[in-house]
C-alpha cells in the first residue's frame, strides 16, 4: 500500500504556497496531514483546501514535529533560520529561496533535468529562482544532443515573481495612471505601470543584479557544466504573472531549428508554440495557469553559424516555482527517497 | 542672411508627426512656410503650432510646390507612392518608413553616426527604424574605438511605435482587464495588456520579423559594416512610451566598462544614467519627451572576455523618429545641401 504524507506549507499564504495548494489536489499527492505555515501576520487565518479547512500556524522550529515534507516559500531568512531546524526534525524540505540553492550538499533540481541529483540528498533539497526553471528546462535536452558553448539570455519578469504586495502595486499604479494621477512605488524603487525596470533582486559590485548571477550560477550547477559562458539581462515588466525569456544559444555543432523542434518536441513538459503564419508564440497571458514551459520563435541566430534563437514563457508561479517543487516531492516519493 | 524653409509634414496629425512639430518650436527650424499634410480622413482638421493655426490638406502629388522640406511620417504605401512626385517637384525628402531605407542611392541617417553620407543625397534621406537608431547612436562611438564583431540584442518596444490607435487598444484593454472584463484586440493580434508579444511586424520565411531585420540590415548599413554579425529579438510590451534595449556586444579587444562609460560620457546625445547604488538606469517612463539616448547598466558580459552588456532607452517618438528627422534636417541647412 503506497504511503501517505504528512506536508507542511511554509508560506501558505503566499502566491506560491496558494499555487501549492492548487497542485497537490491537481495532482493528487498522496497526504495524511496537511500543515499550513506562515509569519504570524497571517497565522489564524483559515485556508480552505480541498476538503481540508485549516488554520494557519505562524512558523517556528517547533512546527515541524511528524512531518515527512516540508515545502518553503518564505523569505530566505526564514528559509536560512528555519531548514536547519527542520530537517532535523526529520522533514525532506524543498526550499524555494535563495537561501541553500548553491551549498555543495543540496541538490538544486529541475526533474526533467537532474533528477538525478536527489539520490543522496541530505534532507535539504533546493528548486532554482524562477527564470532558471524553463530555461534550463529548455536547453538541457538540446545541450545534451548537441553541447551548449554559450547562453544569452534578457528576460521579462512579471511582478508576481516578487509576491502579492508587487502584484497590487501594479493595480494601484495602473488605475492611478488611468485616471490621471501619479503613481506612488512602494514595492519597486520606481513606477511599475506602463514602465519596467532593468532591474530585479539587489545589484552586485559586478553592476549584474542578484537576480542575473542567479540564472547564470544556477543553470551552471543544475546541467553540471561550471565553465559555461552564460550572460543574463533580468527586466520586470507591467505583467501580473508569467516569465518570458529571449535565449541565443551557441552550439558545439552545426545546429538547424528543424533539429531543435524535433528534440524539444519530445520532451516532456516542454511545449513548441512556433506557427508565425497564425501568430502563434508563447506570452505572458498564454501561459497562466498552465504547467508547461512554452517555447517558440526556433530560428537561426543571424549572429553566428551555431547558434539559435529562441523565446521561452511559462508561468512563474508554477513550473517556475510550485509545480516544480511537488514534481521534485512526486520524483522524491518515486524514488523511495523519503 | 539665413534662409527660412518651406516646410511639409506628411502624417502630420500622427504621433511622429505631432513630436515633430513640438520640435521644430522647440528648437527653432528656420521656417517661412508650413504646410500640414496627411490621408483624406484628417483633412480639414485645425493644428495650432506655435503660432500657426493651420488646416490639414490631403497628401497629394501636388502637395509639394514650392516645398523646400518634406518630413515624411506615414505609411510606407504612401512613402512609396508620394516620395517621388515630392522629390520630381524639388523638395528634399526626411522618411521615417522602410520604404528607402536600403535603396543604394537613399543615405539612411543618425547624425552623430554617419552624417557625411548626407553628401550627394540625391532627394530622398531615411531615417532608421526607431529601436535601430539609440543602438547606432550608443554603438558607433564604441565601434570606432575598438571594432565591434558581434551585437546581440532583445527589444522592450512601447505601443507608441505602432501608432496613436496601438496607443488607444493599450488604454482600453488595460480599463477592461481591471474592470473585469475580457479585453479586445483589433491593432495586435493578441491581447497587449499585462502581456507582451514577440513580435513587431511581420513575420518573414527565416523566422525572424521584418522589424528585427530592419535591427540588423540598418545598423551594418548606418555603421558601413555589411559583414557585422547582429541578432535581435523584438518584442512589444504594454508600455505606451520609450523603447528598451537589453544589449550584449563584442569587441575585438579587451575593454572595461569604465572604457565604455569614458566614451559615452563624451558621445554628444547620449546621457549615462548608471548608478545601481541608488537605482539609477534609464526607463521608459524616464525617458518620455527626452531627446538623450539614454544608457546604463554597463557591464562585462560575464559570457565572453571581450564583452560589454548594457541597456538602452530613449523616446522612440523623439531620438527613434522626429528628433532624428529634424537633426538630419539641421544637418542639410549646416552643410548647405539644401
Amino acid at each position: 500500500m503506497a504511503k501517505d504524507y504528512n506536508v507542511a506549507v511554509v508560506g501558505a499564504t503566499g502566491l506560491v504556497g496558494q499555487e501549492f495548494l492548487k497542485l497537490v489536489l491537481e495532482r493528487g499527492f498522496p497526504i495524511k496531514e496537511l500543515r499550513l505555515l506562515a509569519s504570524n501576520r497571517s497565522a489564524g487565518r483559515r485556508v480552505t483546501v480541498g476538503e481540508w479547512d485549516l488554520e494557519v500556524e505562524e512558523t517556528n522550529s517547533k512546527s515541524f514535529a511528524g512531518v515527512d515534507i516540508a515545502f518553503f516559500s518564505a523569505t530566505t531568512e526564514v528559509s536560512k533560520q528555519i531548514i536547519p531546524a527542520a530537517v532535523k526534525a526529520g522533514a525532506v524540505v524543498i526550499d524555494d529561496s535563495a537561501a541553500w540553492r548553491m551549498e555543495p550538499d543540496v541538490p538544486l533540481v529541475v526533474p526533467e533535468v537532474n533528477a538525478d541529483d536527489l539520490e543522496g540528498h541530505k534532507g535539504t533539497i533546493s528548486i532554482p529562482n524562477c527564470p532558471t526553471t524553463p530555461l534550463v528546462h529548455t536547453l538541457w535536452p538540446l545541450h545534451t544532443a548537441n553541447p551548449i558553448k554559450r547562453i544569452i539570455v534578457d528576460t521579462y519578469q512579471s511582478v508576481s515573481g516578487h509576491g502579492a504586495k508587487a502584484v497590487q502595486e501594479l493595480t494601484d499604479q495602473t488605475r492611478a495612471v488611468l485616471d490621471g494621477n501619479s503613481a506612488t512605488a512602494h514595492v519597486f524603487p520606481h513606477q511599475i505601470a506602463f514602465s519596467l525596470l532593468p532591474h530585479v533582486d539587489v545589484f552586485l559590485g559586478s553592476g549584474y543584479t542578484k537576480e542575473e548571477w542567479k540564472i547564470i550560477n544556477e543553470t551552471k550547477k543544475i546541467m553540471h557544466e561550471p565553465d559555461l559562458a552564460i550572460s543574463a539581462t533580468c527586466v520586470r515588466v507591467p505583467v501580473y504573472v508569467g516569465h518570458c525569456e529571449a535565449v541565443h544559444v551557441e552550439f558545439s555543432h552545426p545546429i538547424t531549428p528543424e533539429d531543435v523542434q524535433t528534440i524539444l518536441r519530445d520532451t516532456p513538459g516542454v511545449t513548441i508554440q512556433d506557427e508565425p503564419s497564425v501568430n502563434l508564440y508563447p506570452t505572458p497571458r498564454g501561459v497562466v495557469g498552465k504547467d508547461d514551459t512554452f517555447v517558440g520563435r526556433i530560428r537561426q541566430d543571424a549572429s553566428h553559424p551555431m547558434g539559435i534563437a529562441l523565446w521561452i514563457a511559462s508561468d512563474n508561479l508554477r513550473k517556475g516555482a510550485a509545480l516544480n517543487a511537488i514534481q521534485i516531492a512526486e520524483e522524491l516519493v518515486a524514488r523511495r527517497l523519503i
